[in-house]
């Protein structure tokens, strides 16, 4: 067939009128042909449309964002509508099943229409997350939530127009992270370039364990975090690393390695051949090191909790006493997790005091830096990492502060060869030594997973996208629209902040009093009041759906707001927001 | 404004000639209304499309499929065209940034085109992928690979347009996991459904830990791991659950929870606190048995392996012997990993008998059934996990053999509070106690991450999709291919089967002889030549790519291909096409 314009379309030989150009004439002609050509089902819609249109019905117009109970059972434009009636009665979406797609024979209109749809519910819900009017979360309780649909699983399948209203419902009562007023987690925002790439991964669907199913993104894998430890500083970017499903794992990785740096024979002959073990990290740290500290059976009481002073950073010469301490009772201190962005307060710890413990007990130095490891990206705030360089091991999550989607975490090593040495189980059926490329580029035996999620692409896409520069100047805002929230509440009325001084991370950590808690005399009393005005607040925010920020305890500390600035969509009036918000909620209690 | 046809389209005012039912009666016109209202960047597309072909400007036919050198910097229909630039000059991808993108103010329009062009690619990719004409790979060496494209990351931005067109690169360059000749893993083929629901779980962005964050994915966990405990034949679903990151935490999890059953202090103590362990699986389990007893710290020595039979089934009476040897030297039987599926094999170790022994020991019975657990969906194949019911836990794998994409492995436990007790630790700014709703939803504590992918959706949407019954008979086909391989090739001159008899799973091990090596009397000599068949053939497949299979060497036997299907895409035609192309590629060898 002789190509003619643009895709390929043109006038179909029967399709009346043509110009000079073959371009077609009438909508309708121009549309039979679209119909069968256009990729992602476009073309079936368009013709949908103008027998439609050209029947003269009505319906109405798609710009609404606003989420109501209507929703589900319509377009995806979200006003009551009969637009899906429409293309039902088009596209058959009710007389079709997931058996009329690929693989199915002929299935490849079906399913273009299909995924089409699909992305159209998306693309819907896309627009909505970012638009303020739009609610942060359609709230329910959970018993509440599990009536308002069937979510049942059946013996029979549902057709694809079911499937399309199932996917409807889940993006009606999902959180919408990717709204600017959203600030609940350390995670926050949606990254449209990160978000293709996402898709993307999902349709290349495979495995990271060698190069074989996964060539590019196990190379991309490699250049990144190539890229990452030359940022952390070590020479020429040499060392090791790998993506892991989440901080939590990362910080096992490092204790793990640090274990079988001190002891190799642990791998063989377990903890038995080993002295009692002692780590080392702040009391603000993250759990997870105590988590990792369980599962490979050193123990939680083998984690010793350094003080951290009144800003949450660790104080050195407490680490230094309780190593003393550890090695008089006979354990052998191996590790040291120095915590770079805490969780609740975003405290820095001293890398380099502590780094120079490390070296002069000879202990391995881990940095988590799951929340603050992305400073680094930053020259106006990498300072606050002074001393990651001299690390054994940095916990770094991209899916944190750079706004990559979750998952995202990497795990740096300095040395080299040691993860797969403390790692590998030579599975033969996987890491066939006869193979007829570079099998050093078959990373998968230094994992303790064997199938591993690709995660990299999206945060390599960003990167491309953004340049360095592009996310340093993501970090350099949110910080400064968290010293804005910062100097905003520091002296005003009702509100008191949990540490003294300007936050090193996004964290802004604070008590709101309600008018009528301000002057009371009884302290206790006072202190009682003030541990349910968080909770309830934040209850009263979910309930209208207008933000979400978290609270907390901390040790002696009642309940206060820990607010924390990750999101990119997020302003200067998003902060005003929050504050009149807390107020608004909470002048009554 | 009054809605006027379908989507609220129309003819915009000063569009040239009205008919009374208000549809446009030129294309021109019609576009020009459709780019200004149409969802997903659609309009700004057919007016492109519209203008262009207007000026007569020839392009080639979208139809293709293969890929070729040139397919880089091409729209995406993968034969060499200016598609893409035409729809630079009038989208103007190449001006664009990510910063021009949401949440950028007007970034609307800009981001629904810039997704419409990347879903557009990956359409295409998709329809690709099921074609039989196009390579299962286009492989290039690592180094070759790293020198073909820039994949380096730099300081400054790139285009939108750089960014389409590392999109298009990086799928140039995978391997087609959908392609209906992919045989190479136990995780094969892309299901629709399945994809539709990732490109959700990636827009909605968020973590598992709290049902404060993801209600409705927390509920499907709930709802969907109820429903496998039932099937697996727990009264009324009870017990507990967990979706992990794969096989081999699932794994790792279930000896975490069967040493912390025996030995609770072990979590506060480590294991000095716990006499020297025993574990045992039989020689043809999975590697993750040994990965997770060197990583909890009992190291790989105490895995003990049981003798399998000849087709790879553990034999139940060794497996008591070496729980008496293991005794009688002073260690303790905390944990027995029966295997429902091999990997290499594909075999079903004896669970009844295996169950008994674990009951007469009082020893943690896990069934790893990450590639052969799915069978218990299939009334036909389901006795060959006779007695799961009996296991403590039980690791299922849906993206195996239920072909749901990467990644999504449940590990099922029997005893309820468990996975709590066992790796809870109460942190308090993610877990607070004093929530408006009810906690135990908030299941993030039971796990060893802190944030967690959601895995769940695209296993419950396909469910729901397909039903029981779907799941089934996808299952039941992918047997009966591989029975049909068995008996195609059991005969056939030049082929050896590994094991006699039919396999119970899809695996289907073999030897393929080269006519000039059948008839080698030299045993020895023949044992040599052979080793190295398949890596050649498996290389020239890949040169080819034509399709993709695996091969390994399994105690004293020399490499032998594993055929394993899960791909739903593949058909009798397909196992046929493997034969020959076998044969093809080693018959000179």
């Amino acid at each position: 067939m002789a190509s003619h314009g643009f895709w390929g379309l043109g006038a179909p030989e029967n399709a009346g009128d043509n110009t000079s150009n073959q371009s077609p004439t009438t909508p309708r002609a121009w549309c039979q042909a679209a119909a069968q050509k256009l990729p992602g089902g476009i073309g079936s819609k368009l013709c949908a449309l103008l027998s439609v249109a050209g029947e003269g019905e009505k319906t109405p117009e798609p710009t609404s964002t606003k989420l109501d109970e209507t929703t589900v059972g319509t377009c995806g434009c979200n006003k009551p509508c009969n637009c899906l009636k429409a293309t039902e009665a088009t596209l058959g979406f009710s007389d079709l099943y997931s058996t009329d797609l690929l693989p199915a024979l002929d299935g490849d209109l079906k399913t273009m229409t299909f995924l089409q749809e699909v992305v159209d519910i998306l693309l819907a819900y896309i627009t909505e997350s970012f638009d303020r009017e739009t609610k942060v979360i359609d709230f329910h309780y959970p018993n509440e939530l599990l009536q308002r649909n069937n979510w049942e699983l059946q013996d029979e399948p549902e057709t694809l127009d079911d499937i399309l209203i199932s996917c409807r419902a889940t993006l009606k009562y999902a959180i919408k992270t990717a709204h600017p007023r959203y600030f609940n987690q350390l995670s926050t925002g949606l990254d449209m370039v990160g978000l293709a790439a996402d898709w993307l991964t999902s349709t290349a669907n495979t495995n990271m364990f060698t190069y074989e199913v996964a060539p590019v993104f196990v190379l991309l894998e490699y250049v990144t975090l190539k890229k990452m430890r030359e940022i952390i500083g070590w020479e020429d970017g040499r060392g090791d690393g790998i993506f892991s499903p989440g901080g939590a794992i990362s910080n096992m990785y490092a204790m793990l390695l640090a274990r079988f740096k001190m002891f190799p024979e642990v791998k063989e002959k377990g903890m038995s051949s080993v002295p009692r073990l002692a780590a080392f990290t702040s009391e603000h740290s993250h759990f997870s090191i105590k988590k990792g500290a369980a599962a490979l059976g050193i123990g939680t009481e083998s984690v010793i909790c350094i003080k951290a002073d009144e800003s949450g950073k660790m104080i050195p010469a407490d680490l230094e006493r309780k190593i003393l301490e550890a090695k008089q009772k006979g354990f052998v201190p191996f590790f040291v997790s120095a915590t770079a962005g805490t969780t609740v307060y975003g405290a820095f710890d001293p890398l380099i005091a502590i780094s120079d413990i490390c070296k002069k007990y000879q202990v391995w130095f881990h940095v988590d830096g799951a929340w603050g490891g992305s400073l680094i990206m930053s020259r106006k705030h990498k300072w606050k990492l002074d001393g990651v360089e001299r690390a054994n091991s940095v916990t770094w999550n991209p899916h944190k502060m750079m706004a990559v989607p979750l998952q995202c975490s990497a795990l740096l090593v300095r040395e080299e060869g040691l993860m797969q040495n403390c790692n590998q189980m030579h599975a033969c059926y996987l890491f066939q030594q006869d193979k007829h490329y570079d099998l050093s580029y078959d990373t998968g035996d230094k994992a303790l997973q064997c199938g591993r999620h690709v995660d990299i692409f999206k945060l390599w896409l960003m990167w491309r996208a953004k340049g360095t520069i592009g996310f340093e100047a993501q970090i350099d805002k949110c910080l400064e629209l968290s010293e804005y929230l910062y100097n905003k509440i520091k002296g005003r009325e009702g509100y008191e902040m949990v540490f003294n001084g300007k936050p090193q991370h996004t964290n802004v950590c604070f008590w709101y009093l309600p008018p009528g808690m301000r002057y009371l005399e009884d302290k206790e009393e006072k202190k009682k009041r003030l541990h349910k005005v968080a909770p309830v607040i934040k209850a009263r925010m979910m309930e209208y759906g207008t933000t979400m920020v978290s609270y907390q305890p901390q040790g002696d500390k009642v309940n206060f707001f820990r607010m924390v600035i990750s999101n990119p969509a997020a302003t200067f009036e998003d902060i005003d927001f929050l504050i009149e918000e807390i107020e608004r909620l909470g002048q009554d209690l």
